[in-house]
C-alpha cells in the first residue's frame, strides 16, 4: 500500500528547518510494509496546499500525511484549506476549549484568543487527539484515500503517529512487512555485499539495502517472511561476525556501554584530538555512570604531563601524535581511574597542525588493561569533524572487541 | 523568482537519507532573493520523475532544480527520464569517456563498463561540469522554466551551485536580496519579537523571521537595500545588546574562541552531566588548540576525589549536584590546568537520577578565573540530549560574558 506526504511550512522551503519529520514517517511506514509514494514540501499558502492534496489525490495513493500549520499563528493555515477540501464545515468545539483554559490556569497563564483556533473541529471525519499538546490531528476519507493532518512539532506528530496512525495501518495491511537492521562496522559496502551475494541469492523472499555512513554500513533485511528472516540473519552473523555490532539498531556506544554493564568492567578515557567526543557518545546513553570513571581531554602538552603523568622528555622524543604517547595515555589513565579499561587516542584532526610524517587524519589509538596495552595505528581522510567521528568509532570498536574476547 | 526543486531516491522517501541537499538549496538560494515554491520527493522510477517535472512545469515556476539519480548503476534513471521530458536524443561523448578512463588509471583503477552511462550526453542544452565527481549535469530550457539537473552526493552538488548555478541566478535577479543572521542566545522568540516590534515597524524595507532551537534564537533580517539592512542591524544591536553572540553567523563555540584568542585568555573545563560535549563543541573548531587547556569528565565521585582534588566528606555533605561541588569543580580545575578560566558542570540529565529536591534537568554551572567564582543554578525541562546541549550553551554563553566583561 502506497503512502504520499505532505509537509506544510515556509521554514522548510526555505531551508531552516531540514524535514526531519518526513524522513521519520517515511522509515517507519517502510519498515511495517508501505511503500512512499511521494513526498510534497509547500508553503503556508491556501492554494499551494490544495493544489498538493490534488496531485496526491489519486488510485495509486491510499493514504496521505499531512504534517504543519495546525498551530495558532496566522500562518498556519492547514484546517482551513484540508476543510475545505473535504467539504467540511468548521464548528466550535466549546468543551475543548473550556480544557485548553482549565491547563493553562494550572500554569498560571492566560490563555491567548488566538488559541481558540485549535478547538475549531470539523462537522465529519475523525480528531486525532494530542497527548503532548493543544493542536489535535483530523483523520478523513475521500474518493480514493484517507487524509490524516498532524501537528509539525516533532515530538507531538511522533507520539500521535505511534499512539493512533502506526497501530491504524499496520491492522490496514495484510501480513506487515518485517525490517530488522544490522549494524555493521569495519567493512565497507562493497566488501558486505560481496562477502553475502551468494547467501542473499537463496533467499528470494528477503530484500537487502546497504547504507554506508562514517559509523560504518547498516545492513536491512526485509520480507514478509519472519521464519526467512531470521534464518537469513542468522546465516548473515556467522559471516560477518565480528564486523557486526548490533541486531537491534542500537548505536556503537549502547553496544559498549550494555557489554561493559554486562561484564561488570568499568572504562576511563584519555582523549586529544577527538576533544571529548568519545567521552561525550558514552554518556549520551543513559546509564553510562555505572561504567564511566571518567575522561581527560587531555588537549595541551602540559595537561598531558600534569594530568596523565606524561614524561615530557618523551613527549617531547616522541610527539604528543606517536605511537608511544598513546601508549602511556591509556596505560596511565588505567591508574589514575583505576578502570578496569582506559582508551586513548591522538591524532591530527585538520585541517591544519598536518606534516609530511604526520599528516592531517593520522590517529593513534590504544586500550590498555590490567594485562596490557595495545596500540593501533589509523588514518583518515575526511574534515575535522567527520574524522573525530570516525575516530572515536574506531576507539569504541577496539572497546567492544576487547569486552567481546575477554 | 521562484525556484521548483525535485529530489529523486528511494533512499530519500524510505528515510534513510534526510534530504538535507533539499534544505541547503532551499537555504542558499532564499538567501539570495528567491522564493522555493514547491519541493518534491519522488522514486527512482522514469514515471514518477516524469510526473514531477509536469508538476512543477508552469507559469509561476522559473527555475526546476532536480538532484539525484545521474550515478552509474541500475536505479539512476534521471538522465533517461530527463532527456526523454525534454526531447533531448542522447550523444556518446567518447572524448569524455577517455578521460574518465585515464583518470582512473593514474589510480591503477579499472574503469567498469557500467560508467559509460556517465558519457551519455543529449543533443541539445548544456553540460554542468562536475569538479569533484564522474557524473556531470544538465540545463535545458522548457516552455516557462529552466531545468537543472545534478548529482545527489551531497558535496559535489553543493559545488556544482556554487560554481555554476548560484552564481547564473544571481545574473538573473534584478537586485539580489541579501540576507543577514543575528544569532542570540538567552532571550525567547516571544520576548525578542516584542522588543523590536516597534523598531522594526519603522523598517518597511526589510523582513524579519526568528528561528528559535535549543541553541538560542536566530534573527534573519532580509531585504533589498543594504544601507536599510546594516542600519536596523545596528540598532537592533543596541537593543538586544548581549543577548547577540554573532552577527556572522557563527556558533557560540566558534565565538567563545575567537573572544579567547583575541583577549589571549586559556581555558579548561571539568564537566560533569555534560560529559565532554562542552570540550567537544570547543575542540570542534580548528585552532582550539591554542586556548584549550583540557577538560576532566569527572563522571564519578572519585574523580572528583581524585583528579579534581573534592574532600570526600565535602562532596558527600553536599552532593555532586549541587552550588558548593560546582564552585569547587571550577575553581579547583583553574588551579590543576593553570588556565586563565575554568568552567565547570554539574546536574542530572536524566530520564533518571532525578530527586524531588533534586529534579531532573537540575544544573549548576561555575566559571572561575583568578578574581572568583561564581555559580548559576538552571533547570531545563528536555530530554537527556537536548538538557546536555542547553547546559552546554548555558556554559559557553557564561564564559563569553565573562569575557566580554574583562
Amino acid at each position: 500500500m502506497n503512502i504520499g506526504i505532505i509537509s506544510i511550512g515556509d521554514e522548510i522551503l526555505s531551508g531552516f528547518t531540514v524535514n526531519t519529520n518526513a524522513s521519520w514517517i517515511g522509515k517507519e511506514l517502510t519498515n511495517i510494509g508501505f511503500s512512499i509514494n511521494n513526498q510534497i514540501t509547500t508553503r503556508d499558502n491556501h492554494n499551494s496546499i490544495l493544489n498538493a492534496l490534488n496531485n496526491l489525490s489519486k488510485k495509486e495513493i491510499n493514504y496521505i500525511i499531512i504534517t504543519g500549520g495546525l498551530g495558532s499563528t496566522d500562518d498556519d493555515i492547514t484546517r482551513e484549506a484540508l476543510f475545505e477540501f473535504v467539504s467540511a464545515k468548521e464548528i466550535f468545539d466549546k468543551s475543548y476549549w473550556e480544557f485548553l483554559k482549565k491547563r493553562n490556569n494550572k500554569f498560571d497563564l492566560k490563555t491567548p484568543k488566538i488559541i481558540q483556533k485549535q478547538a475549531l473541529i470539523p462537522d465529519k471525519g475523525k480528531i486525532i487527539e494530542n497527548p503532548y499538546g493543544s493542536a489535535r490531528g483530523f483523520q478523513f476519507n475521500i474518493k480514493y484515500s484517507t487524509i490524516f493532518s498532524l501537528p509539525g512539532v516533532p515530538y507531538e506528530m511522533k507520539k500521535m503517529m505511534e499512539n493512533s496512525i502506526i497501530p491504524y495501518l499496520k491492522n490496514k495491511l495484510k501480513k506487515p512487512k518485517i525490517t530488522k537492521i544490522i549494524k555493521t562496522y569495519g567493512i565497507s559496502e562493497s566488501r558486505v555485499s560481496e562477502k553475502i551475494k551468494l547467501i542473499i541469492s537463496n533467499f528470494l523472499s528477503c530484500s537487502i539495502g546497504y547504507y554506508p555512513s562514517p559509523y560504518g554500513v547498516d545492513i536491512r533485511v526485509s520480507g514478509y517472511n519472519l521464519k526467512d528472516i531470521d534464518k537469513l540473519i542468522i546465516i548473515l552473523k556467522n559471516n560477518l561476525k565480528k564486523y557486526i555490532f548490533s541486531l537491534k539498531n542500537e548505536s556503537l556506544e549502547k553496544t559498549v556501554l550494555k557489554l561493559a554493564i554486562k561484564k561488570n568492567r568499568t572504562i576511563s578515557i584519555a582523549e586529544s584530538c577527538t576533544g571529548g567526543l568519545i567521552s561525550n557518545r558514552i554518556t549520551n546513553v543513559s546509564g553510562s555512570s555505572k561504567i564511566l570513571r571518567g575522561a581527560i581531554v587531555c588537549y595541551s602538552n602540559e595537561s598531558k604531563i600534569k594530568l596523565l603523568g606524561i614524561n615530557e622528555s618523551i613527549l617531547h622524543k616522541y610527539g604528543a601524535v606517536s605511537n608511544k604517547i598513546a601508549f602511556l595515555m591509556a596505560s596511565n589513565a588505567l591508574k589514575i581511574f583505576s578502570s578496569d579499561y582506559a582508551l586513548s587516542v591522538t591524532g591530527i584532526s585538520g585541517p591544519t597542525g598536518g606534516s609530511k610524517s604526520k599528516p592531517v587524519g593520522l590517529v593513534y589509538i590504544a586500550l590498555s588493561n590490567f594485562k596490557e596495552t595495545k596500540v593501533e595505528k589509523f588514518h583518515f581522510h575526511s574534515n575535522r569533524e567527520i574524522n573525530k567521528i570516525k575516530t572515536s568509532q574506531a576507539a569504541l570498536n577496539l572497546l567492544r572487541m576487547a569486552l567481546l574476547n575477554e
